[in-house]
């Protein structure tokens, strides 16, 4: 996008986005207008000189991405998309923040908006999943057009960001900083607003770090420029910015960090560098003398300057062109790669690969009915079976493969080379197994960012205890509805010594509580196998959490003929009685082999008891009524429920006469069996709840 | 500690060390070996020389504070407690990873073994809470001591810490080591031990940053010393790195970072720098090869080199001397300074002052009923009531300070002088309100090391919604049952245009899940001055969370006569009726506003409702049976529970026929009123819902 020089145009399209951004926060009476109103030359520049994109095609597959991760400033980028003719229109700036059929509502939200990448608000995400969009550019790249130079291929793009202190104090960001700086991603650019302004205030009372300093200590380029000229004045030289920028875009081997000084809402009379435009409309007063200042009329809102607003729009042209070119070499790589063009075709229309099913169907062959097997390594055997059909399936885990078998065997590494070690010697920057190092919110962060940016199917583990530190990057793939799929292992007090601190006891119920994310909880072999058949072949795009054992479980006789139907429907009946059950038990996971084994116990005490696997609450929960009476009858007052966690989620399903075998503490220390034994997980307990449930009942 | 100089028998107990640890460990048969028996040098040289400790009185209140973040080396600690004489014996040692009554356990746990500062494992979180430490310890010494000389104090000393990698690595270092560095924190003596090794191996593949440089950059102290030397051969020079630290102690305006880089498990033959020695045993023959080495004999287990074990015990005489030099000046200090002695008596005991309730008390007469308050600005009324009379009372917020009313009015700043800004201008080391900016996990860290670390009383603010970026820290409080206290406001979709991102939907269901933690919602003014009135009152130390709506929600003429009695009950009758109630309507924040009204209108077509104020589920479950069916009687089976969020936490008091007025879905753009009525949650559906569970419970 570079054939552009700039003119006054320019400078009055840049003053029309502050007084756009003005006015809508003003209208909607809320807001936070200081950001867009100083960014504005910023956000412009990249829109018009640096962004390759096509306002026509947003979901052009060539284009770069770009990710606002200071949300709270979405009028910076909704003003671009107007300007570049995304289809955002001036009503729609009109109604910012406006009701629930709003477009341009307070934070962006991808999906809703033509050109809005991610979903930002919570801060320091939108910067840590843009290094996931790099890592999935590149490796989407490696997987589709590896030997093209690089630059040349239509698998090439660049990621931009702007980003403020905000996100740069979330840990999070050094996380994923760090990591970038690891992986050389050279197609990423992070413009830092250093504006020195928070909701506190002037940043240095909590934020006084060089952070300059800092990205270059995580392997990043560095640069800086300011719009505060020596002599105090306040210069929006984007001419200058852009030169940075374009020697910034010279060094391909390093991620970007760009620091720009600049006065929050400048240049708003006595709203500059003022904290309080940082989240509350400037006011009518001060509205008028910015429109004033840069020649609008004050009176007047919303006021377009029609010839800016055209040659704005004309980068519309230049996208089309650059577009037209992308095609023509997509073209020719298709021409040329017939086997990765289907391929891609596959991805990017998220069909599972032919040999999908057989995969799964080969490894189910070799069960063992009895044979103990912990499900986290069932989870491993799943993955490792479908890897070889699956190149689009990539993943690893927070310094937990082993634990988390979350490795892929003969897989090289995506790192650069000379950061091999004598563990993982085969490492390419196109590699598929993943190394997040101890650090789980960037794990999540991450794989939220390769999902949106590339056609990929990224996992990532941890030990369930520690998804806590990743919850809010769980929370924003369920809002975006994207497939992530989380691998945590160690799930109950069966881990055993590690100790309370990492022994889950309430996370069931807490991952479980998080709309649009399903918790999948496998029995044995056979239920993992069918949960990973279920997470990739259902009709929605929700990500899953697999939730495993770190010790072994028997391989169940009644799974091996129940769980392929059975799992994708979330609960399912797994033993049954002759005629209406005295007792419903439902259970998940390492608890349903006590399950079973309670209602053999009671049929000898000529009990009956129906035992539910319940492997993935919201896959029942979206089954129709008559499915589930058909699993849980009305009629049957008398339930049970055994999982190594807290009660709470069973509740809604166990009535007033149920009776939950649960754990209400945190963990033990001590010997992960007995510490089930001593906190009430048995078989034993089960039968006995259960008759008190029938007594109950009665 | 000085008065030391190294000899031959130092060497000797660090090689006893170094095989305790690792015969330990092959006992357990599970554990991580590696660092505690290369960490050996490292922690023996903090304890026998710069820790200023008294074994036999592990709560002497003048000493200094060692953590070790990565709780995965607890034998490294538990070594040196046995070495120092803190009653940790031998046979502890024996049964380290052994059942749940061991004394030394997987990860270090505060208040189980004498010595031990705080419960770590989760990783990052004992280097974020070290800062709070020194917080901590800073804030108190002002309370009662701020103008003796720096250092001659008796509430001076250090906070020392030992990290790894891992802690690093995690995004909570890097936010609590930025406030570290802003507050200078020249108490702080951090101990970075490079390895470069991690469970999956060198960690190179995964962290290439510069550690030091990223420090520097927080504005730390910095240094580095290698056991490895310039010709490759390793030597645990502790006489060099003594000098190291010496060095950093002349520098007392900076916190200190020292990295030091060793070899994991050396010399253990065949394990040294091998990975597999991080985190499981060393094996039999690794074992007796380490003891040949070090001059034990390969065959004996739990060998003790009498004569420097006598010799490493001799800390204790240095640290009874120091303790009694410590006794003398704070006798002199108390002499001096008796209101300040008195104060100090009263904080280190737990109590309130004499003031607590009536600054409560006269706050609640200017309650006037039907006025509107949004119970965050109720909250920041109390603060600010009591504030006056609990001058150990100090807190802020993840930068939200005005949005989290969590700002005491006329207090100093907690930050030193020069980074005093327009908005605050007074700054000062000893101040009481805290600037966390934009980080919320460090906030949780912090304070939860405030608690630790010193007798005051600290609280944190931040939206509810980003809470989860700190989940991992509130349940650490949970599990060390210290009475951190959060305030998290904005806590519905009634917060509005800010959107689905920041709507808490989930959240009460999810901390509620939190064994050992307490939810707080208040209805109105009343409950939310009752709910400060309890938490402090409380006979317990657990922590709680006062979740708070952004909105305003009226005082009510029935929380006025019942919520003093009624609130630390945790659940209480807010309206009753005649006779036994037709259905119970429970309620908590600003839903029982919409119960109160729905009992009305179902009185006026005659139907008996009784509204119950759920402020505190856990304080309502630690109520007596008596009381809990007096308020929710079995034979009342027609119940509805109204809450803006998911309806989870509320089945267990619904039953078969009770009915949820809930909110199962993320969020909504648009404004806070209209989204409470989009989603449902009105007057109207409550009675809706109370005619419904009627009829299904008959």
């Amino acid at each position: 996008m570079t054939d552009n020089t700039w003119s006054e145009l320019d400078e009055r399209a840049i003053k029309m986005a502050k007084v756009l951004s003005a006015d809508a926060v003003q209208k909607a009476g809320h807001g936070h207008p200081g950001s867009p109103v100083s960014l504005a030359p910023i956000a412009y520049t990249l829109y018009q000189r640096f962004i390759k994109h096509d306002p026509n095609d947003p979901d052009w597959a060539g284009r770069d991405r770009f990710i606002l991760s200071g949300g709270h400033a979405s009028l910076t980028q909704y003003v671009q998309l107007y300007f570049s003719g995304y289809g955002v229109t001036l009503d729609d700036l009109k109604y910012f923040r406006g009701g629930k059929d709003t477009r341009t509502p307070g934070h962006p939200e991808v999906g809703l908006t033509p050109g809005i990448e991610m979903t930002t608000g919570p801060l320091g995400q939108g910067l840590a999943s843009a290094v996931g969009f790099a890592y999935g550019q590149r490796f989407e790249r490696g997987l589709l057009d590896p030997d093209t130079e690089a630059g040349k291929s239509p698998f090439d793009h660049k990621v931009w960001v702007i980003c403020g202190e905000g996100d740069v104090e979330e840990g999070v960001s050094s996380e994923a900083s760090s990591l970038a700086g690891n992986q050389e991603l050279g197609n990423l650019f992070v413009i830092f607003d250093a504006n020195h302004i928070q909701i506190e205030g002037e940043t240095k009372i909590a934020f006084a770090e060089d952070v300059l300093k800092r990205y270059e200590a995580y392997g990043w380029y560095t640069d800086e420029f300011s719009f505060i000229q020596p002599d105090g004045s306040y210069k929006e030289d984007i001419e200058g910015l852009a030169k940075v920028i374009e020697k910034a875009e010279q060094v391909t081997d390093k991620p970007h960090f760009i620091k720009v000084d600049t006065l929050i809402a400048w240049p708003t009379p006595g709203k500059t560098n003022d904290p309080s435009s940082h989240g509350s409309a400037l006011g009518e007063e001060a509205v008028a003398g910015l429109k004033k200042l840069l020649g609008f009329d004050p009176v007047k809102t919303f006021e377009v300057d029609e010839e800016a607003l055209a040659h704005a729009r004309e980068v519309a042209q230049r996208g089309a062109k650059a577009h037209a070119e992308w095609d023509a070499a997509f073209d020719q790589w298709k021409a040329a790669n017939p086997d990765k063009a289907a391929l891609y075709e596959r991805i990017k229309s998220g069909k599972l690969p032919e040999g999908f099913d057989q995969a799964i169907d080969e490894l189910e062959a070799s069960f063992e009915v009895g044979a103990k097997v912990a499900t986290r390594k069932a989870s491993g055997n799943v993955i490792n079976a479908i890897a070889p059909v699956m190149p689009e399936l990539w993943g690893g885990s927070a310094d937990l493969g082993g634990s988390n078998n979350t490795n892929i065997k003969g897989a090289q590494s995506f790192a650069p080379a000379k950061y091999a070690t004598t563990q993982w010697p085969d490492c390419s920057p196109y590699g598929r197994q993943l190394h997040f190092g101890v650090r789980e919110f960037a794990s999540g962060c991450i794989t939220n960012g390769i999902l949106l940016g590339s056609d990929t199917r990224p996992f990532s583990g941890t030990f369930f205890q520690f998804a806590d530190y990743e919850r809010a990057a769980v929370r924003l793939a369920a809002l975006m509805e994207i497939p992530n799929l989380f691998i945590w292992t160690h799930d109950s007090v069966a881990l055993g010594e590690d100790g309370p601190t990492h022994q889950p006891v309430e996370h069931l119920d807490s991952f479980r509580a998080i709309p649009q994310f399903e918790v999948v909880r496998p029995a044995d072999q056979w239920e993992t196998a069918e949960a990973y058949r279920a997470f990739f072949e259902k009709d929605n795009t929700l990500p899953a959490a697999l939730v495993l054992t770190r010790q072994g479980v028997p391989t169940l006789a009644e799974t091996a003929d129940k769980a392929k139907d059975g799992v994708k429907k979330g609960g399912y009946i797994l033993v049954d009685t002759e005629g209406t059950p005295d007792v419903i038990i439902m259970a998940t996971g390492s608890e349903v082999q006590w399950a079973v084994e309670a209602a053999k116990t009671l049929a000898g005490e000529g009990i009956k008891a129906r035992v539910v696997s319940m492997v993935c609450m919201e896959w029942f929960e979206e089954q129709d009524d008559e499915y589930k009476e058909s699993v849980l009858p009305a009629s049957v007052k008398a339930r049970v429920s055994v999982e190594a966690g807290i009660a709470t989620p069973w509740y809604k399903y166990l009535g007033t006469y149920g009776k939950p075998v649960s754990i209400e503490q945190f963990g033990l220390q001590g010997d992960g069996a007995q510490n089930m034994i001593d906190l009430g997980i048995t078989a034993e307990h089960v039968v006995e709840a259960a008759k008190d449930s029938i007594e109950a009942a009665r």
